[in-house]
C-alpha cells in the first residue's frame, strides 16, 4: 500500500525550531502560516537560512565556474536538504556530489538525476541500494575507486544483476585519506578495471585535494592528476568521452579551477568541481579561505561581490547570572563546534523593530550540549528572553544538527521549511 | 483532517543505518523482515543498539538509585528515543528529565506523563508549548527558574493562559551554568515567586553539579544545596508536599545520592536523580567514572557488576591505501568526537561466523566528517568489506546523529528500530 502521506513529503510536527504544528504537514499545507522570527512564531534554538544570501551564494559560485567553463556538482553532504539541491540543479549545476549511498538514495528519491559518490561504495546492501538506482535509465551515476579488492567486490555485485558501474579512480597522497599513492597501486586498479571492463566502467580521475593543507603540496598533487589524466586518454583506458576529472572542496575550489585549467585536455575531458559550503559559507575556516580566493583568484577578484553567510542560528538568552556572563540556549546539539564557535551576530529583543549588531566584544566562550555561554561587558543592554543570532563555523556538522531548517525572507517571514536526510 | 499514519508512528525510508524499505513503515510492519546485521541487512554505517545490554544497565541504575530510596528521572535528552523512554518507565523510573520545549513535546506525544525539564523555560512559543502541554490534567511538569525577570515572564504568559506552572530553583556556582550563585539572587526569585504564587509554584530545588569538576567542589555545592532545601521547607515556601530536591548527571550521581542521603529532609523531600547516559554507557570519560563509582561507592561495590557499553556504531572497511593505514566509512556524522575518538571494539567479515574482538592496538587516529582513520599494524588480517563495531565516549552527542538506531539481540538480529526526536 502506497501512501501519499509519506515522510519524503512531510514536515514532521516534532521537529525542533519550527513553529507549532499541531500534526504532520505537507509543504503546501505549510503556506499562509505567516510564521515570522521576530514574532517568535518559531521554537528557539531554530537554524534560519536567508533567502537572498543563499540565492547571492548560489550565483556566485556557479559563475565562479562558469567562468572557468568547468561544470559544478555541490557537495550535497554539506545540507543533505533536496530543497536546496533543487535550487543548485536549476541555477546550473551539472549534478550533486554525495558521500553514501543512503545519502544517494535521500537525493534519488527527491528526483536527483546526476550524482558523483565522491566515495567509495562498499558492503552488500549498500551496493544493492545502489544497483537499484543505476537500473533507472534516467539516473547518471559516479562512484570511485581506489583498490583491485573492490573494484572486484563491485563487478561480481553489479555482473550478477545485469547492471553496469560507473567509476572514478582516486588518486590520493601518503597520510590522506583514500586514493591510490603512486603508480604501483593504480596499475593494480587499472588491471581489475580491465577485468570488469563492461561492468565496471572506468570514467574519470578524482581527488579531494583538502586532506593536504599548504597550496604548494596541492598544486602538486593537482598537476599529477592531470598528467594521469591524460596518459589514461591517450591509452584509451576511459570507457566515457569525455572523461571526467573532478576535485575540489570548499576551501581550494580556485586552485583546483587554476591548475585543472592547465591541463592540456582539449574536448577529451570535462572538468567538475565540488564545493559544498559555499551556499550558506560561515565565518569560520571558510571565511578566512575566501578572503585568500578574493585576493589571490583573477576571476574572483573580478567578481567584486564574496559569498557571505547565509545562517545563523537564533537562540534566547536563558541566564544572566552575572554581570558579564551569559547562558543561551543553544550548544554543541545545534551548532558545530569544531572549527570555532558560533558567534554572536545580531541581537532582538521582542516586540522591537529589527535585529542590531551585537558589540564585536560579545563573544561565545564555551558549548554544553544544550547551552552556550557568552561573555558580554557588564552594563550592556541585554536581558532574559532577548534572541540572539549566531553566525556558525563550518556548516556540514552545523546543518546534521537539524531535520528542518527554516528558510526566511528579507523581513524574517518563513517562506518555506527546508528538511534534510542525515 | 487527522492521519493515522503520522511521521510519529513511521520508520521513514530514507534514514541512514537501516534496512531497505521501499517506503515508510509502522513499527508493525518492520516485525518479520529478518534483519540482521552480520548477513549486511543494515546499510552500514549503522547505530546498534544492544538489548541485553540495554536491559542490564536499565536495571543497574534502577537498583542503585532505589537502594538509596530515591526517584529516577533519567536524562532523556541522551538519546531522545520514546522507545527507550518506555524501557525506563516500565522499569521503574519516575519520570523523564529533558532540556527544552522541543523536547518536552516530543515525550509528552508519545506518552510521557511526568517531566522535570532541567532548564529554564524561555520564549514565546515555547512557553505555548509548554502551557498546552500543562493544560493535560495527566501530565506533571516541572522547569527551572533562576531570575526574576524568567518568573515574571513565566507568571505572565500562564496567568493568561489560567495554567499554574510548577518550577524549581536553581541553584549555580560562579563561572557555572545557569542558576543562582547567592542568597541575594535567590531572594530575588523567591520574593518574584512569592508575588506569582498559584501561577507560578515553587515546588523544590535543583542544581546540575556537573559544571564542577572536582568531588571536594561538588560535595560543597551539594551540602549547600540541602541546607537551602531544608531552610525553604523550614519557612514553608513550597507549594508542593513533598518538595522536590534534584541533582546528578552521569559522571557524579553516587556523589549526588551519598549527600543528598545526608540532608535532614524526613518525608519532607523527595530526592530526584538524573543521569542519562548510563543506559548506553561509553568507553570514555563516563567508564572512567564508573571505575570510580564502583570502587569508591558502598552501594555500587555491593551490586557486583557495573555498566556496560551497550551502542556500538558500525562501518565498513571502506580502503587500505598503506600497510598501517585503513578509512572507515564512518566520521563526525555518525559518532561523538568531543570527549575522546570511537574505538574500534570488534571485527567481522561477512560469512563469517561472529565478530572477534580487534587487537588492543587498533586506534582510531582522526575522524573527518564521513571517515575515520584507524591504525593497524601492517599484516594484520583486515580487507575491503569488512566491517568493524565501534565503541563510542559520549552518548548523547552520538545518539544526535541518527535517526533511527537498531536494536538487536544476542544473535545480531534487528528486534526493534528505535527513533529519536533530535
Amino acid at each position: 500500500m502506497k501512501s501519499p502521506r509519506t515522510e519524503r513529503h512531510l514536515i514532521g510536527a516534532l521537529n525542533k525550531g519550527t513553529g507549532q504544528l499541531e500534526q504532520d504537514a505537507s509543504a503546501e499545507e505549510m503556506e499562509g502560516r505567516g510564521w515570522n522570527l521576530l514574532h517568535e512564531d518559531l521554537s528557539l534554538p531554530a537554524a534560519v537560512l536567508y533567502r537572498d544570501k543563499i540565492e547571492h551564494n548560489l550565483r556566485w559560485m556557479q559563475r565562479f565556474i562558469d567562468a572557468y567553463g568547468m561544470k559544478l556538482a555541490p557537495h550535497g553532504k554539506t545540507t543533505m536538504a533536496p530543497r536546496l539541491f533543487d535550487m543548485q540543479l536549476q541555477g546550473g549545476a551539472w549534478g550533486i556530489t554525495l558521500a553514501t549511498a543512503h545519502q544517494v538514495r535521500a537525493a534519488h528519491a527527491h528526483g536527483v538525476r546526476r550524482v558523483l559518490m565522491a566515495n567509495q561504495l562498499v558492503g552488500k546492501l549498500n551496493m544493492r541500494m545502489i544497483a537499484d538506482m543505476v537500473a533507472d535509465p534516467e539516473f547518471e551515476f559516479y562512484c570511485l575507486v581506489d583498490s583491485a579488492a573492490n573494484v572486484n567486490q563491485l563487478a561480481a555485485h553489479f555482473q550478477q544483476r545485469g547492471l553496469r558501474l560507473k567509476v572514478l579512480v582516486e588518486l590520493g597522497v601518503v597520510g590522506g585519506r583514500c586514493g591510490v599513492r603512486d603508480d604501483s597501486q593504480l596499475k593494480d586498479v587499472l588491471d581489475a578495471l580491465r577485468r570488469s571492463r563492461g561492468v565496471v566502467d572506468l570514467c574519470g580521475v578524482e581527488l579531494y585535494e583538502g586532506v593536504l593543507k599548504d597550496e604548494e603540496s596541492i598544486r602538486a598533487f593537482l598537476t599529477r592528476a592531470c598528467e594521469v589524466t591524460e596518459r589514461l586518454v591517450a591509452e584509451g583506458q576511459f570507457a566515457r568521452t569525455p572523461a571526467l576529472i573532478s576535485g575540489a572542496g570548499s576551501a581550494w575550489y580556485d586552485v583546483v579551477a587554476e591548475e585543472f585549467a592547465r591541463g592540456a585536455f582539449g574536448d577529451a575531458v570535462e572538468i567538475v568541481l565540488r564545493p559544498g559550503c559555499y551556499l550558506t559559507h560561515d565565518v569560520g575556516s571558510y571565511e578566512t579561505q575566501q578572503q585568500r580566493i578574493l585576493q589571490s583568484n583573477p576571476v574572483a577578484r573580478e567578481m567584486r561581490s564574496g559569498l557571505v553567510p547565509a545562517l545563523h542560528i537564533w537562540a534566547y538568552v536563558q541566564s544572566i547570572p552575572e554581570p558579564d556572563f551569559v547562558v543561551v540556549g543553544m550548544g554543541r546539539r545545534d551548532a558545530a563546534f569544531d572549527s570555532g564557535l558560533p558567534r554572536p551576530a545580531v541581537h532582538f529583543r521582542p516586540g522591537g523593530a529589527l535585529p542590531r549588531e551585537v558589540p564585536a566584544y560579545w563573544e561565545t566562550t564555551k558549548l554544553m550540549d544544550q547551552h552556550g555561554y557568552l561573555k558580554i561587558a557588564p552594563g550592556d543592554d541585554l536581558q532574559v528572553g532577548d534572541m540572539i543570532g549566531f553566525n556558525i563555523s563550518h556548516p556540514c556538522l552545523t546543518f546534521d544538527k537539524w531535520r528542518v531548517l527554516a528558510l526566511v525572507d528579507e523581513k524574517y517571514e518563513v517562506v518555506d521549511l527546508v528538511k534534510t536526510y542525515f
